[in-house]
């Protein structure tokens, strides 16, 4: 692109993030690939912190995802280590060799193993990632980290997003207050089968890895996991969860999940407000669409029947041409594979069921459809009729500007 | 759209075509939904017409294609009659009256039983397609059919097509030869699972009907079902084969298919040609992009890995852009969810193999790519290096095109 993107119409305002204790963080220009910005991230952590991840079910995965994979069987984390510009996805040895420097870099910064560094990339794919760049860097960025760097560090792993995210939350563990604040990254090659392009979510709470990576993997189902710009998995996603233990409650025992109720609200609520900050950083984005399917055979059915809603090309350039086509919608239903009977399926749009019982609704109120589909928000909703299944999936529509983005830019 | 779409730079000329002994067919305007052209096709078919069809896996079908799966169990044909302009999909129970009450009109003009009519709809979804407009020009539209109407039949049945499709091959059989001609329609919501939008092949051979249904399946899993415009699989897919035996060939025993053998090869052929003229007419495109997978575990497997890249909006707008970004199509190949190693994946465009072994080949020469992707016709070549499994899948870049004629025209 000539010139950076315009800022999404659908933004939100980063909120204020308040210090988590154990975790120092900052970004820094490497000059990677972009000039006259961040291009790298440093988070360290305090001694004792556990970690839990998800990652990308892409078969092609990038050097880092490798490593944090490796990483992740010792449960420990001290420092976190992410560059933009460059994915170093399918780069072969010196892939390799990348992130072990980088790791070893930053854990002679931190006083740690390298085991305990974690690492990300993004950006182009099959350009080697020159480590001496991100190594030369490192520690003037390691000297300059601070408690109040949130907003730098949500910057810095940017690439054709074209907003900042990040969202935070308290939650009660044990009578103690602990606070659980995440930054993520993405806005094209979004479909994540494990877990967005980049999310870091930090939280104070004492937590064990095990216990950690549980709730981890129930939260990226319904959140990431349900949400798409174009279908296209990338080779980097990655959702790193970091607890440094420095909150004031008691250890959790294993199994002692009743405890924990309060705290997996509120991650699951961080996550989702993550990955729908994604969805309206989507590439070209003009309208945020939330998809509700109801009546399914299954949960795991109405989740696939609301992401082939979400994937269809067709409904999304509708969206975009704020037709209220619900034929193309009933399309999507029936290419999903999944249970569905054309005569008991019911389509309504903002609110206005526009067609019942396999055909259209005879003389429904078209006026207020019109005016939804004009507004950035688009609800649809979809029931089966067939059982209690049900799903909620969320995208944007398909504009000229993905054109744009993606036949001229190598992102 | 206002006017007209103007014809596809991928467009190839109607062949010559041929009468096919048995087979009178035309066209005429019933003003369903467009003013200016025709929209209403019929054939009739010779007393002894066998028929074979394949329909879209879409949970939620059309009426004309219920019809038609019911029709089939006879194995018999007398008439064909289609619309464009109305899907008459998600009709409920005014659909079923619109098919029958057509198929009773057919079937009376023709001297036939009305389960001898079959019948296809395409255009918009879930509005009534009145049939009283059908039954009207039918009379007059049976008095003009002739031998030589194969232009006006394969642009009656056109929508968003920007060109009439067809294509024609002789046979020999017994050695005596036959004719296969094949007439078809499509250009977006092109992912056919069984079959494409609609596809109508018409030959003198003398084939029982269990026999022609063996062969379209097969036929079609190697041409159709290797196609895809934008991954939206239509609720009106529909390929009928007719053959009305009037060749002089002897008639065919069951089990005797090695006397099919050249018309097995001429069938495929004909459904080739015509998938790949409903690519070359997919919205918007610009470019036709051919995908090799070679070294897969299995073909299924390479089959999904072609299908994975041909559908990848990210492969798609890079081809549109004339980049030749293989990350993307590495990012496409692992998203597939086959098996793929990233360290033995090799990956050519235009011949020239890019990458190989897991990384970049280090000097290799970008000039004939970067020729060849100002072409309008663009080959990529995978290498899984696991096994034999071979597969290729034909489809179109994604433009500005696509999302001008989406976003503006309810279709």
């Amino acid at each position: 692109m000539a010139g950076p993107l315009p800022v999404s119409p659908l933004a939100v305002p980063l909120p204020a993030l308040p210090p988590i204790a154990g975790v120092r963080l900052g970004a820094a220009s490497a000059g990677i690939r972009y000039q006259g910005r961040t291009d790298l991230m440093m988070a360290e952590l305090a001694p004792g912190t556990t970690v839990a991840g998800v990652f990308t079910q892409n078969r092609c995965p990038g050097a880092p995802v490798d490593w944090d994979r490796a990483a992740l069987k010792g449960g420990k984390a001290r420092a976190l280590v992410v560059n933009a510009g460059n994915a170093n996805v399918f780069t072969g040895k010196a892939g390799e060799h990348t992130v072990t420097a980088t790791a070893e870099a930053a854990a002679a910064l931190t006083g740690c193993k390298a085991r305990e560094v974690f690492l990300a990339s993004t950006g182009v794919i099959g350009e080697i990632l020159p480590h001496e760049r991100l190594t030369a860097a490192l520690p003037a960025l390691h000297a300059s980290l601070g408690e109040d760097g949130w907003e730098a560090a949500a910057r810095g792993i940017m690439t054709t997003d074209t907003f900042p995210k990040a969202a935070t939350r308290e939650a009660v563990i044990g009578g103690e207050t602990v606070r659980i604040t995440g930054i993520a990254k993405g806005s094209g090659m979004i479909a994540p089968d494990m877990a967005t392009m980049l999310c870091f979510v930090f939280t104070d709470a004492k937590i064990p890895a095990a216990v950690l990576q549980a709730m981890l993997g129930k939260s990226v189902e319904t959140s990431f996991n349900r949400t798409t710009v174009d279908s296209d998995t990338s080779t980097s996603d990655t959702v790193l969860l970091f607890a440094t233990g420095q909150a004031k409650h008691k250890r959790i025992a294993a199994g002692d999940t009743a405890k924990l109720r309060d705290f997996a609200l509120k991650l699951s609520e961080v996550l989702l407000d993550l990955a729908l900050q994604v969805v309206r950083d989507g590439e070209g984005a003009r309208k945020f669409i939330r998809i509700d399917v109801t009546g399914a055979t299954s949960t795991r059915s109405a989740k696939r029947i609301a992401m082939a809603v979400a994937n269809s090309p067709l409904v999304k350039t509708a969206v975009a041409g704020e037709d209220a086509n619900w034929g193309r919608i009933v399309m999507a239903v029936g290419k999903a594979g999944e249970p569905a009977d054309r005569d008991l399926l019911s389509i309504a749009i903002g609110g206005t069921w526009m067609a019942r019982d396999g055909a259209v609704v005879e003389g429904y109120d078209e006026a207020p459809v019109v005016a939804h589909m004009k507004g950035q928000e688009i609800e649809i909703a979809i029931d089966l009729g067939l059982g209690k299944g049900r799903a909620t999936a969320w995208t944007c529509d398909l504009t000229h500007g993905y054109i744009d983005i993606n036949g001229s830019y190598r992102s």
